[in-house]
This record gives C-alpha cells, sequence and structure tokens, in this order.
C-alpha cells in the first residue's frame, strides 16, 4: 500500500467524513451556542446511568476534548474543549432482560469552555437541543438551570464527568 | 479559511489522529484476531447497562459497522463491520449519588465480521482483551463460549446491540 501522506490523509477522511449539516437548522441557544457541526463522530470520554428519570448516557467530546481527557488534563478544561452528553431513555433489552438499553433520544447537552466569552457561567457554555428534531431548550435561564447542579463540582471545573479507563 | 480540499483532509486528520501502537503488543486471540489498531478513535453506537455483574458498557464501531449503523443495514452487518464493547465495572458517582458512573475496565469484547473466515461461528469472530494491560482471553473455548449467548439472537445477525438514536 502507497504511504504516502495525502494517502493516509485521503484514509483518516473516511473514519471521520463530514456530517450533512441538518443539525445546523437547529435555533441557537439562548447564549448564542449553536449545535456543533459533526458531533456524532466526536470520540468517546464516558458513559453513565442516571436513577432519577432512568437514562443512559454517552458523553463525547471533541478534539481539543479528548486530548485533555488523554492527557488528564481536565482541571481545568482547555479552552475549547466541547463536551457533549447524549441522554436516551433507558429501557430493559427485549434480548438479554439482565441488560438496560437505550430508548428514544430525550436531549443532547453541550459544554462549551470558553473562560472569557462564558466567564459569567463558570467559563463553560450551557445549551441543550431537545429530541431528533433538536429543538432548542430555551424555557427560562438555561444557563442557571445548569450551573445549579453543575456548580456542585466547581471545584472539578464545573464538570461532573471524569474520563472512563481506556487501554 | 482556504477551503481546499487538503486544507479540509489536514482539518479531518485532526479530528481522528492514529494512536500509539501498544495495543498492538496484545497476543492474538484464540481465532486469530489481534486487537484493531485506534478502536479507542472509533464512533459510538450505542451504551448499556448490565445489572448481573454492575458494569456499564460503551459499544463502538469502525468504519463499515458505522455506515451499516447509520444506515439501518445491521441484519445482517456487513462482511468487515468490527463492533466493541468496553466493558467498565460501575460506580455510584461520588458528586451525583443518582448516577451510575464507570469504575475500572474489566474487558473490551470485539465481533469482527467476516463470512467466509468465521463461518464457523455464525459469520463472526469473537475475541476478547482484559484490563488496561490488554491480556488476551484464553481460557476454554472462547468462541463457544461467546456464541452461548449469542446465539440467543441469531436472528438479529448473532448481535444484541441496536444502534442508539442518534440525530
Amino acid at each position: 500500500m502507497n504511504k504516502t501522506p495525502l494517502a493516509l490523509l485521503l484514509a483518516l477522511a473516511v473514519v471521520a467524513p463530514p456530517l450533512a449539516a441538518e443539525t445546523q437548522m437547529s435555533a441557537p441557544a439562548p447564549n448564542g451556542m449553536t449545535v456543533p457541526v459533526g458531533w456524532q463522530n466526536w470520540r468517546l470520554i464516558a458513559v453513565s446511568q442516571r436513577s432519577d428519570g432512568d437514562t443512559l448516557r454517552g458523553i463525547l467530546g471533541n478534539t481539543v476534548a479528548i486530548d485533555a481527557a488523554r492527557s488528564g488534563k481536565t482541571n481545568p478544561w482547555p479552552d475549547g474543549a466541547i463536551l457533549v452528553k447524549i441522554n436516551w431513555k433507558q429501557k430493559v433489552s427485549e434480548t438479554f432482560p439482565a441488560a438496560t438499553v437505550p430508548d428514544h433520544l430525550i436531549h443532547v447537552d453541550f459544554m462549551q469552555k470558553d473562560s472569557q466569552k462564558f466567564a459569567a457561567t463558570g467559563g463553560w457554555g450551557f445549551a441543550r437541543w431537545l429530541g431528533l428534531e433538536q429543538k432548542v431548550y430555551d424555557k427560562g435561564d438555561v444557563a442557571q438551570e445548569c450551573l445549579g447542579c453543575h456548580g456542585m463540582v466547581k471545584n472539578q471545573d464545573y464538570v461532573f464527568t471524569h474520563p472512563a479507563p481506556m487501554p
């Protein structure tokens, strides 16, 4: 196989193709954040389950976030890091009852680190889009609602997620 | 910004950099499978939780698998598809008790579709590597042990996982 840099780049392009831009159609969040294009292709940081509401979650990060997670530099997370938490309602697996698996998508939550732009909310921009149609969540004061919980972990830069151990 | 194809490819290369090759040091599985280089960069297909053993899982796929998952062509999965299930012991979050989060890594399981090569085991090669050191799991007849459960879902091409809904 011809291993020129260009061939390598082409191979990588297949690994992470650009997504269709339909999510860009979603309205911006109250703080001005827009849905990052291609977040569905971001890499895994962790998973979680919540007993209040019975949800399963996958937490992905953009390149800045992944680099920080894999080098242990997450307190604070660097400017430019974006985390996304995908929230599914959970259900019992139809084929393996001891397993809990994703049901429908409820919402997708983003945290974007920008110490200056979002200085008023801990250096993080918070945003949520609902359902497969990614309708913006804009009821009430979204940022303060998010900080109501995330403020509990100010000492870990407002982020609950710890990167899960990976080989 | 200069949007030439080369610039785009360079940008994508940053999105999915090649991983270090240390996982290649793991011994091959009994069926000859080796740890796929860079699986930690694969994209998310689903998450799950298991009450028998108290584990959280992330399921990723290589490009062939992701293309199949996103186009709904997973019964059968195409030859060349590789799925990986990362298994963590679960623990209660120290900062949010309603949340269950990953503790240590237990094992990483792969299913590789090759209808001819793995015809004797439903068209799938099964392999497992243990812990962060990725020690090969080779006790007993691994393939038959895997099929002992996966055979239950022969009608969905031996795969329990359904791709989780994504926007």
